[in-house]
């Protein structure tokens, strides 16, 4: 029996973030360009306004109650950014569903969460119409637009939230309750069965926003301009949402418009100095700042996830625009915030090749987050950089189970999250991923990083993407296949390619065929779909 | 009733801090000066194998259980660092106590904690051996030395911590429990009445160190070499000892040596880039710098709290030292960190003078913390920077009640925390401490600030300290008088004083009396003691 301390226990909420910005960085920015196009801008202040009378709505009009869920279909704008701090706010839970899943994952994924209420963007009201007699809980709609802009549209209950918000005055103090109620819910979408739902709360949130700010991690301040492309159904925009009202450090959100041109004008017009995404929206950029000469020059650090980041992207952004590549590992399960690159005196004091060796891993492990890597039998591997395990997760930002039970228990007994990544970790506290558990490739007893070719490939001129999976061997149980995306106008050979992975990779590593397609199949959140690719080439090497 | 969110819960441990460290900064130093002489030097590797070591020979040999108290009087160094995780990490309670406090204060400090051992630096064995008739609870004492440097003692079971250390295998796994158990206890020295307990919780202390590490307050990394001044019995070393092994930064420790001449030598040798101390020490740095004409080129930024930080040191450090000083306002019941004074984009982008104006105060309110600044009826003073009111802080690293209930209920019934201190708040979100509460001078119905007096006076070059106390005047019930510690050499006049200060504040807030004394009575933390200026002085404007 321990003695307790006698400090207050004030419940960390997620309002406390918007409340903090909106009193002490009151005038700070945020940005948005619209789905209906022009640029929208105000400040934090009339933000946690207009968050009090969505708040006020909900409760007063929706009959909105503590513990419900609000779905949204909803490109990363002020409007999503309300909603975050809206719903969460007063106990109720935001489900952020990703409208790139496909129909059939939409609808179940709405279904599964029991969203009362769906918040659209105009763009995806004929999505919804099509949709809706399938929507089984949402008794009603609200499009995140105003009275000009509202569609017809055949939807049942259908609320402008422009004009929901004009009729609430905003005079409402936000409630405490238990810091451990759930604040928002995003699903997963794994390449095979359905999407499970993880479900933040408020504590995660918090904990979460006040460990991913430092200097270790993504190193934010009150002077970063923050530009948020990893939208917000995606992870909640990685956090920043939440971690930009801690500092009080203005917000840019891109809306529905991703291209490299978009993206380009919002950096150079707003001052962006920090921004995230997954590698291929950064490939988009490249292009457009190819084609037109333009520079990103407010550009200071980029982090960049959700795939591994190919050498020769961080490289072009340090020698060509001076930008800073943070490679980040992490998962909607962990809030995201896993490892992330960033440097120490240690690894600053190696050689260079050595240094940038480090650095271009997946990350180091830090504070808060509690790793092990372990062999078949539960045995920690040497911290060598070379021996290859699996990948476990602990620590208060990590999923402890999924929504609804959905796929039974998770953690192992002392409370470890198999992220089911395959990984090496190093002296220096860095891990670098080798595949996903089920993506690695096993041939004649060994193992081949799928990514590790794939990311060699890619540096190749003539290369835009590159997916590898194993496939049957009657020799060899699997032999890799290298799938390649030519670039723009460009027509490589297999002999071309095979010459250039030629002693960058073991003999035994090279992949036993290339094929070249028009299109990669991707997932939803831009991911190689390496099941399909696995199924299209799966009896290539049969004799 | 809000639905619980599915993340893991993991209680926030102290303990977590040095594994961490250990674990993935393991080769990083901690460099110590030693009670016994020379520099010591290892890692967090060790520290981590040897605070294991002490929580085996605490539950073991001295049978400590969870929420006993343990005391310290000691230094800052490696040995009262492994206390810090090694005590709190079985649950037990680290009591440090100031070994500046007058003897009756120890004793009375020490007896109402309750601690069970007292563990000693070899320094204060003398005064201990005084003191032993007196503690009621001690059972037994550890001095902080190994078996060459055991002295002689009258102290009954007595301990040599090293031979504790040696006789243990350091195989323990930190053990998990309620995160609002408490770890540590501080005493405030107020100036009138008994010493009060703050009781800080594993929950506290680790939110604070999260908070705290953010740019916006210390802005530390893992690139920096932190020498915490401030001592480990004075606010937990402003909570350093934790938030350094969460970055993995490297750390100083003085030891029993404060003066200018081995500070300097630890900057210099060390590497150090950030410290924090009280504004006197800083001012014996300062002599000895100029003295010897030598630089502290390692140094970057340092924090000054626990008085008000006059101009003069503050120009000083940055024109002729490039250090940039951060004004902190902190309390012992407030883990210590209140407002600090960084800046923001808005108030870089005000014209020079008002810019420094806003700098040079106590700070901005950081988020986790919120204050509220009221007048005497409770209502919020305007924002304006001028209007006087009481400040009110509450958050997860502030004080609930004092430890057995000293002073009886604190908190207002929002849970507010009254500070005792008289602030302007400003539209940037800056406070300026005025006064202490009862510091502040009553002349004529309006208030006069001491603070403000008393800064402008230390910029005088033949001032070395100054205070200002409101004493009896027979028409305007109080009015100012200035007691004034010349600088080495100096003799300066009242007039030259008083000319000094004209036109530099309002006609009335000119002291009738300046008296020049050779010692200044300072309390236990270097702070001038008003209390005793108030005494000595009361009469002296009586007709």
């Amino acid at each position: 029996m321990t003695q307790p301390g006698l400090m207050q226990y004030n419940d960390l909420m997620i309002s406390s973030l918007i409340r903090y910005a909106a009193e002490y960085h009151g005038s700070t920015e945020i940005v948005t360009r619209t789905v209906e196009g022009p640029l929208h801008r105000y400040t934090y202040r009339e933000a946690e306004h207009r968050a009090k009378k969505l708040a006020q709505a909900l409760m007063r009009r929706l009959n909105i109650v503590s513990g419900d869920r609000i779905a949204t279909l909803a490109w990363s704008t002020y409007r999503h950014f309300e909603m975050f701090y809206g719903v969460s706010g007063i106990g109720a839970i935001l489900h952020t569903a990703n409208p790139r899943l496909f129909d059939e994952q939409i609808v179940y994924v709405i279904n599964h969460a029991g969203g009362r209420y769906l918040f659209l963007d105009v763009d995806f009201v004929p999505l919804v119409e099509k949709l809706a007699p399938r929507l089984k809980h949402v008794e009603g709609y609200v499009i995140l637009t105003d009275r000009d802009h509202m569609p017809q549209t055949t939807l049942k209950n259908v609320h402008c939230y422009e004009d929901l918000l004009a009729a609430e005055d905003g005079q409402m103090t936000w409630p405490v309750f238990d810091e451990k109620s759930a604040s928002s819910i995003c699903y997963t979408s794994g390449t095979t069965g359905n999407p499970k739902g993880v479900m933040y709360s408020h504590r995660s949130t918090i904990i979460h926003a006040l460990a991913a700010a430092q200097n270790s991690a993504f190193g934010l301040s009150v002077y970063d301009v923050i530009l948020p492309i990893a939208p917000m159904y995606h992870g909640n925009a990685w956090g920043l949402p939440y971690i930009a009202a801690m500092l009080g450090a203005k917000l840019v959100f891109p809306g529905p418009k991703m291209d490299g041109k978009h993206i380009h004008d919002l950096i150079e017009c707003e001052g962006v100095t920090f921004s995230c995404a997954v590698p291929t929206v950064f490939t988009m950029l490249f292009q457009y700042l190819e084609e037109t000469g333009q520079k990103v020059d407010s550009l200071e650090r980029t982090m960049i996830g959700g795939s591994a980041v190919p050498k020769a992207m961080s490289d072009k952004f340090l020698k060509d625009y001076g930008v800073r590549v943070l490679q980040l590992w992490g998962m909607t399960e962990t809030s995201p915030l896993g490892t992330i690159a960033s440097s120490t005196p240690e690894v600053d004091a190696l050689p260079p090749e050595a240094r940038e060796a480090v650095l271009s891993k997946q990350g180091r492990v830090q504070y808060g987050l509690e790793v092990k890597v372990v062999d078949e039998q539960g045995n920690p591997v040497p911290r060598d950089g070379k021996t290859y395990g699996d990948l476990w997760v602990r620590g208060p930002w990590v999923v402890a189970e999924y929504y609804r039970g959905e796929g039974g228990r998770v953690l192992d007994k002392e409370g470890w999250f198999p992220t089911g990544d395959v990984v090496t970790l190093d002296r220096y506290g860095y891990i670098k991923i080798t595949d996903r558990a089920k993506d690695v490739i096993k041939s004649g007893g060994e193992w081949i990083s799928s990514i590790d070719i794939e990311n060699l490939a890619v540096g190749h001129p003539k290369v835009l993407q590159a997916g590898v999976v194993g496939v049957y061997h009657p020799k060899w149980e699997e032999r890799p296949v290298l799938i390649i995306k030519p670039a723009p106008g460009a027509s490589p050979t297999e002999q071309e390619i095979l010459a250039f992975l030629d002693g960058k990779i073991a003999k035994w590593w090279m992949p036993d065929k290339v094929f070249f397609v028009e299109e990669m199949p991707l997932t939803a959140t831009g991911k190689i779909k390496k099941i399909t690719l696995r199924e299209r080439y799966k009896d290539c090497l049969r004799a």
